[in-house]
């Protein structure tokens, strides 16, 4: 097979994890024969910096041209802390979804066994749990109206969907449920939000067509409580793009850390690849990032992007070797892990190589 | 001291578990001497029922009319699906939050220690943990322009703020965070929305005002993620509407159940004070509810509306001794409790009250 693969490093930890994460690809390539090419470009703070735009043309041209894309994470401290500031890191990774019509985002929250006491919830609670998030991404109020009135005293954010864009995304999530568990739950805010109720008519709808599947629908506070009380009960969740943002990182505490969950996000034409773990500036640059979601991220990749089914599983059993040998970087450790196994973000992703 | 209290019970398990408040309320009138007088409003599914409103004027007037209010819990299953009722049990609650200027909704996170291991988080995770949330309450895209287009295939809700709106609850959350554990977080998500944006400048520059208190700013994806992962380092939370109704939600979990927290909404006039758990139709009338979140609203109205602290201590105090002797209601026992301790609604007030 014959891939050609965009690799977009972004801001803070994402050229170290990404660099791993491009590693294991090559690694795959020449042990399972296949040829995966590469070219890499800027986004976020990186583009804004080396040519005033977040995502610049040549990225988004080589984007287009690419079988996939895997991205490392974005954003700066410097414009969190200032609210007025017109250009900002995030608007590339906002922009680069919508022209790619990237607008199924697939987190799954797998829990490697071994990780089972790195977490705040006790083991009885997660042991076994298994879920699929489809977050919608390309819609809702993170690309509806912005407005600041004249005198900046008000400012609004208009809430919008659409009913294709429910449909979409809907119908991706129960081909999923159908052959995962048959469980899916779509979490909207109906009691409130017209968005919501529009998108829990759309979900009603397209559940008849999936008899199959047991469709729940749960209000966004109750689905962020449910999921730490028992996360068990979840099979595929479907949710709109903000509330997805807030329960796919409160969900990441069941994985132990974002340290370990990737992502995937489809559409209409190239698969982007990405942790679900932000830039973490504070940890930057000194070689203690997990580099696990990156490689993770390659693994979704091969199965989605490229139908590489054995060549994923190859990448998870090697990551789960790894952890039952009992090394962890330090978002993954715990009181009883061993402290000469505790790896920097180079030796851990050596480890996975070898 | 003699006050006027209006008992809205509402929907669902409202109407059991007010009944316990109520009782307490009185219990302590008697013992302290005050004179609490009382009078009963319809509201939710109840109003709609009864008057075709989900708040009748008449439950309005004599809102504006008492000392307080205690209300129950809001909804029904039957609108939850059907997204296209147009008259629906929560606009009673939404405008009476507007109507009475509730705007900022304060819910405290306490932890009974006998309730350590009712929650699906570790011991050491939880123990010490104590937040106090400010969640702001008729602003935000609760209460922005819904639209649906005339073909039903979009739907919107503005999200917007005005700066005077986050002035006055940050004002109200700092004032608190000074005399609590001086550190105040508060939740936005200025990296992509505008709202979130204002919301951050405000808090910045009211925070120079309150150089003894440590202002962070928190993605609502992170503080998400961060309740989960180490409740311990939040002291002041403040949010937004529709952010706090998600996290206040996931961190009850933090104080083992639902049944256990109480919530006072104030602003310009009455305040008006409610449990957090919501009309759990699948219990209703079963005897099951637990009321002692019902129990601690009023203790909260005690202690802000009326300024009784040592009331409002006594009916922490009586709960702290119904649960070190063991008693429990179904959603905070756990596979240790005596099951001849398990107690249905009525039982528990009763041991409250004694
Ligand atoms: C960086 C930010 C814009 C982004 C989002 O909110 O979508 C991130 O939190 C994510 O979840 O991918
Ligand atoms: C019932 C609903 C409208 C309400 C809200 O979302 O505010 C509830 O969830 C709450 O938190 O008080």
């Amino acid at each position: 097979m014959t891939k050609h693969i965009l690799v977009i490093p972004g801001d803070g930890i994402g050229p170290e994890v990404t660099t791993w994460g491009k590693a294991v690809l090559e690694k795959i390539g020449q042990s399972y024969g296949h040829e995966f090419t590469f070219d890499e470009a800027l986004m976020g703070h990186a583009g804004i910096e080396a040519t005033g735009s977040p995502l610049p043309d040549e990225t988004l041209e080589k984007a287009k041209a690419s079988d996939a894309i895997l991205f490392g994470a974005i954003g700066h401290i410097k414009y969190d802390n200032d609210p007025s500031a017109k250009v900002r890191p995030e608007q590339g990774l906002l922009k680069i979804r919508k022209e790619l019509g990237l607008y199924a985002n697939l987190r799954p929250i797998m829990l490697f066994d071994e990780l089972l006491d790195a977490s705040s919830l006790k083991p009885e609670i997660l042991k076994g749990t298994d879920i699929l998030f489809f977050r919608e991404l390309t819609g809702d109020v993170y690309f509806g109206e912005k407005k600041r009135s004249e005198d900046r005293n008000t400012a609004s954010d208009l809430m919008i969907y659409h009913r294709y864009e429910v449909e979409r995304i809907a119908t991706k999530a129960f081909e999923a449920a159908r052959v995962r568990g048959k469980r899916l739950c779509s979490v909207d805010k109906a009691n409130v939000l017209e968005a919501s109720r529009l998108w829990r008519e759309v979900v009603q709808e397209l559940a008849k067509q999936y008899p199959d599947v047991e469709t729940e629908h749960m209000f966004i506070d109750n689905a962020a409580m449910q999921l730490v009380k028992n996360p068990k009960k979840f099979d595929v969740v479907l949710t709109a793009n903000l509330f997805g943002d807030i329960l796919t990182d409160e969900a990441s505490q069941i994985a132990g850390s974002m340290g370990m969950l990737a992502s995937a996000s489809i559409g209409d034409g190239t698969g982007f690849f990405e942790p679900i773990h932000g830039s973490a500036h504070d940890i930057a640059g000194q070689d203690k990032a997990n580099p696990l979601a990156s490689i993770l991220s390659v693994a979704l990749m091969l199965e989605i992007s490229f139908g590489l089914k054995d060549e994923a599983k190859a990448i998870t059993t090697a990551i789960d070797k790894v952890l039952k040998e009992g090394f962890r970087t330090g978002d993954i450790a715990d009181a009883n892990t061993d402290k000469s196994k505790i790896l920097g973000t180079t030796a851990m992703g050596q480890k996975v190589l070898e």
